[in-house]
């Protein structure tokens, strides 16, 4: 690697690590690219030198938040009994939990957007659709005879169901509950959707 | 009423009805008071004698879009067999319909945030909790042994749940999906969270 191209990839990745930590502090409101050009030492403009946007910049932070939540939803996934229903409640608990933990990060997923005339990247699209196969795996040990992509709507209809419930659970005004109770209502609603799913399969 | 107040009312009338079309046409990013005061023919900083700030004039707005959000369920509730799954997946519906509908003036409702030193103040709350009566009352059919307090929160989760599905059904990036399979979705994911409510309950 020359020289300058390692500066820049050193450069690059300081970037990233100070709109992770901005977006962390002060949520992706508080992005600012001028203070993250100060904080890495660069005149302000070099910021567009190493990343395309602002757009593209929010949406490598996203790929990491992504990155660590798959990691704790695996974890999820393998520590406990592999029952469906037990998975998909222990997944259910690990992204709310993982939410909670990473309040702004995880927030930034779902409320940044792309400029209008922009299409999310390709590599965007799949880091999120990579995330799915936590729910799609136990769907699948429960609903054996359905076509995969029935699966997977099922599978995004359950995430969104529960990322409803932590988004509003979390949230400061309306429903704000405390951790411990919105843990147990998670659970109590991902088992009624998962009995009320096999019962009308087994009706059907 | 003296001709000062009576002007000043209407003034203030016309400041809401601009900012409601504002937000309509270009989301609640898109509001800028210098646009809305130029619409309704007052001087910038006049705005400020109508409304003390922004946020109270956000949250006018949105109490209006909690009155049409209300009459719309108040209609589907009545509209159908008084069985209360099928009124619960009536509203549910209706509230699918309604964000459709209404996609900005609804986001509008769960992207403001107040400034981080001001509370929701309590007519705000009030116009809020008032609509989960629409869920409390055939969740109280449902369970009839059950404390109001209890179903308090069953209503709320039921309500974040689809809530979740509205949203990022709505939403224009990962979870996209057409309005026919969204309602069928909530429709079926409502009955499952139905069933398995009650199922639970009855082993209980």
């Amino acid at each position: 690697m020359s020289k300058t191209l390692e500066r820049r990839t050193k450069q690059r990745e300081s970037l990233i690590d100070a709109a992770e930590n901005a977006i962390r502090a002060k949520g992706l409101a508080g992005l600012k690219t001028r203070e993250l050009a100060q904080e890495i030492g660069v005149a302000n403009g070099a910021v567009y030198n190493l990343v395309a946007d602002v757009d593209e910049l929010v949406l490598m932070v996203g790929s990491r938040t992504l990155a660590r939540l798959d990691a704790e939803l695996s974890a999820a996934e393998s520590d406990g009994p592999p029952a469906p229903e037990a998975a998909l409640v222990r997944i259910a608990l690990a992204y709310c939990d993982f939410a909670a933990n990473n309040l702004e990060l995880w927030r930034a997923l779902f409320e940044h957007r792309m400029a209008p005339d922009k299409l999310l990247p390709d590599w965007a699209i799949s880091d999120q659709m990579h995330l799915f196969r936590h729910i799609h795996q136990p769907l699948a040990l429960l609903f054996p005879h359905r076509a995969t992509e029935e699966i997977s709507i099922t599978a995004r209809s359950l995430f969104s169901a529960v990322h409803g419930m932590v988004a509003l659970g979390l949230e400061q005004k309306l429903i704000a509950v405390p951790l411990a109770l919105l843990r147990r209502e998670i659970t109590t609603m991902v088992k009624a959707m998962v009995t009320g799913l096999v019962a009308a399969s087994a009706g059907s």
